[in-house]
């Protein structure tokens, strides 16, 4: 019987970004990380498949947050203005988790299968982006052109984010402006 | 000593293609394709690091053309008007391999592990882009926009080109015809 284990998830994230960082992610097991945390390797295939979904735990609310916020957005919206919102509520979601993405982005930084990895899920992100977008009438090349721009501007500003400035939904509205500042030039 | 092999690369490209198609990417070996263009795994091994190369031989093609075409734009030139003149060069460029192209990209849709090393290609180019459009005085958040701009009409034209529409350059500008379009809503 699986002992009571409060916020073993939790505990399970913490250790494994501290061990990638310290070790390394390819020399880092999912024993080494269960014993970290302080539970059993069962309790850690509870929660996650493997190593690499623990980084990648949070693709999925991402993607559900972004396309939630394209279907919401008022009728009339332009796409631009559409995916510019849902950006900066994808921002709003992650913005008390600022040193968990920062050393994220780190560890993946360094991994190359890592990095694959996390282009192939912004690929996948602009995908349901532009499936949303034409399910509001956009014409599929227009909606592909419109989500691929939601995610540079995600892209850039997460890169200021954690680099420079604390606050991710201001970062979303600069590059947003800086986007805009390209087309008007 | 090494016989004399006309055009052992090209033949070398074009099993592994037809091989990749038939049998699929991971069903097939070096031996195999080496054995279909007729030669040893030698020559093989002469040309290509391993069976992944022979799909992404002309990433490092892609990448030198668009460099060059953004460091050969007039100094005045905006940085959006060079990325889409850096991209249309670049789909010149690509224009007489179309169906090599379009099997290309059924391959790689078709194996989760070549798509992941065709999105980190982009990811490669579009920083190249920024750099070299830094270099010309582009300060880096908009460098790095405008240069996830370009790959992004690439990405969206060379789509069209290999399903409908068989000039690439008229694709890539009818891409930023509507880039501009979603900025003038």
């Amino acid at each position: 019987m699986a002992r009571w284990e409060p916020d073993a998830r939790g505990r399970l994230m913490l250790a494994a970004l501290a061990l990638y960082t310290e070790r390394g992610y390819e020399q880092t097991t999912v024993a080494d990380i269960a014993q970290r945390a302080g539970v059993t390797e069962r309790t850690f295939f509870r929660h996650f498949t493997d190593k690499r979904e623990v980084l990648f735990d949070g693709s999925a609310t991402l993607q559900s947050t972004v396309v939630a916020a394209i279907a919401d957005a008022p009728s009339d919206a332009l796409p631009l203005d559409v995916i510019g919102a849902a950006m900066e509520r994808a921002a709003v979601s992650m913005q008390d988790r600022r040193d968990f993405a920062r050393q994220r982005a780190a560890i993946i930084a360094a991994t190359p299968s890592l990095h694959e990895r996390e282009l192939l899920k912004l690929a996948t992100l602009s995908t349901a982006a532009a499936t949303a977008l034409q399910t509001r009438g956009v014409p599929p090349v227009p909606a592909a052109l419109a989500a691929e721009l939601g995610v540079a501007v995600f892209k850039v500003a997460f890169e200021q984010w954690i680099s420079d400035s604390p606050d991710f939904p201001t970062c979303i509205r600069a590059a947003l402006a800086e986007l805009s500042a390209l087309h008007r030039a």
